[in-house]
């Protein structure tokens, strides 16, 4: 498969992605493999050519063909308006990555050639810019009538797979009903969670709760028996195994995921420094514990969220993606293609009965 | 003062509440002091008469003219439908400790008599139909438009108020904007912050980002020269300072609230886990400095939650609420209405400016 790799979107970029795309050699089959091969991949690396090209001969891998270079010589930036930087920066990394997504998803239709065209785009650029761009160039998959964007949150009763996080703030019940299966099919595929317990994110676990949104999405779930629905879930709950899968509108699921984040950087933080003032010596011996909590929960493993229903493979990067996270994003992308995900999604959205295990 | 209690409602109801009750008679003043003085108040406590008459005596408080017993026969338990639970049991402690409050509220024109009105009402049990029987029996202040629960967060850098957290799940953005000049009284008197920052939840810092609810919100608090209005702040940003007042919907910030807590337990079992895994010894000598941190950062200190914009005072506490939580809510009831919060909003958001500071 070919995929398109935004180079220069993310806090360190471009050298992190471009050591995380290097580091992901092993994972793209033999070089001078037959390139139509099920398990050979190309990663195109879009963005600046001096400073890939650069990064290629440093990695030892100039004039692999496993590695192919788009040049462009436009950045979006991380804090720009995603609606302006598209429409001014037609020559940005991020514009590009979706067009060549667009070759592969309307069978090389669009802009790009059909031999240019690539499976899979990924980003750790502006997320706001990414999704539009994906949107409008990938367009959707058969029967989706919304994007959203599933991010798999650890815990300690293992991952919690959220959608939507941020693609669609204001969605219809449909929509968040479409959520459901489709990170179920997720959870199913890449967590390897069977039959995985779906939920609504609530304010209480009672049937009248909520907004008439979150109570309309719950009556479509609960009729729905392709489904494996487990009912309202609170916010205190997200984190003590109650489901596999939760949907929200993409408000409260952004606020959900950053809140996480910076509720937990924020805990080690005071801890760090609370044990630090009791006794410096503990310190040092709570920092291996802290490093096995990390390593063990970390969502650069998962590497980036899909933008589920997109016809095509997106994969929206964390903007402080380390080589690691994209090294991972790449492997996922792959993972994503061959248990067949948009397939499995197409045929279970296509059901009437939305039948579950029908897609498996 | 008069501050009616709710002795029935909670996890741990009726011992708890009735243990915090006793436990504040230091804060009411002198037993036998003139009831009209400033500062004697009474505790109105609400329940089953042989239990709190029981307590009074085991706590060597019979008889003691600051308590006083509102015998009711009915409890609403904390998972009942509040519509329900309401219209069904109109001898329950909710549903008379509101009664009492309107009696104050209404200047005693209620169904209860100007001589048992209180001025607060406190209450651990079912929140939903804690704020349902305030709503409805309190009404509003004058020139409010919805009540909105505000609670303080704990966080590195300072106590942070979110408003509301589930009073109110689909509020207009003039809701919004009043919850900001209410909170910032709050913030202001109770907790002590100058000229409080205030901020608008949203899922990015750019002004064109999120809903419409939250764009208009923030049109209104930009305009606003009586507010200290610092623009948006993201989830990850609630714990980094930003901003001492966050207002949004009751939808999000109830999910915030309950998250924040789930997210904080999870992660210290986590660690505690890790360490015990790790070395139990090192497990002994951690065990202090997590006390220290729960010392430092513990919502019981805050005592109960008030519903801003209520013409009374109405504090929800936490299901879980201690004894220590409810003494330090009638603490902060007291102190709530000895710094004049009430009169400050009703100036505040009488001047057609809304001028900052107007109510100081």
């Amino acid at each position: 498969m070919r995929i398109a790799l935004d180079v220069m979107g993310g806090d360190n970029a471009p050298d992190a992605i471009l050591s995380g795309a290097l580091a992901a050699a092993d994972l793209l089959g033999p070089a001078g493999a037959d390139a139509a091969a099920d398990d050979a991949h190309t990663v195109v690396l879009i963005g600046d050519r001096g400073i890939i090209e650069e990064g290629l001969e440093e990695g030892g891998l100039a004039g692999d063909p496993r590695y192919e270079i788009e040049a462009t010589t436009e950045v979006i930036g991380m804090a720009e308006s995603p609606t302006k930087a598209l429409r001014g920066k037609s020559d940005s990394s991020i514009v590009r990555m979706a067009e060549l997504g667009r070759g592969s998803a309307r069978g090389g239709a669009g802009t790009v050639s059909a031999d240019k065209a690539c499976d899979a785009i990924i980003s750790a650029g502006n997320t706001g810019a990414c999704v539009a761009a994906a949107q409008m160039q990938l367009r959707r998959l058969p029967g989706v009538h919304r994007p959203g964007i599933a991010v798999v949150l650890p815990t300690f009763h293992g991952p919690v797979v959220v959608c939507d996080v941020g693609a669609n703030p204001e969605p219809r019940a449909q929509h968040l009903h479409q959520y459901a299966h489709m990170a179920s099919v997720y959870a199913e595929r890449i967590i390897g969670v069977e039959d995985p317990k779906v939920s609504v994110m609530n304010i209480g676990g009672e049937e009248e709760k909520g907004t008439p949104l979150v109570r309309e999405t719950n009556a479509l779930c609960r009729g729905d028996e392709g489904l494996n629905y487990v009912g309202y879930v609170e916010g205190r709950e997200l984190f003590e195994g109650k489901a596999n899968v939760v949907v929200t509108e993409g408000f409260t699921g952004n606020v959900v995921l950053k809140l996480a984040e910076g509720l937990s950087a924020g805990i080690f933080k005071l801890i760090a420094h609370e044990i630090f003032e009791t006794d410096p010596e503990l310190a040092m011996k709570f920092e291996p514990v802290v490093k096995k909590i990390y390593a063990k929960h970390d969502y650069h493993e998962y590497g980036g969220a899909p933008l589920l229903g997109a016809n095509g493979i997106c994969m929206i990067c964390h903007g402080s993606s380390e080589p690691r996270t994209i090294r991972n994003t790449i492997r996922n992308a792959i993972a994503y293609q061959k248990s067949g995900i948009n397939e499995a999604i197409v045929e279970r959205l296509g059901c009437s009965d939305h039948a579950r295990g029908a897609g498996r």
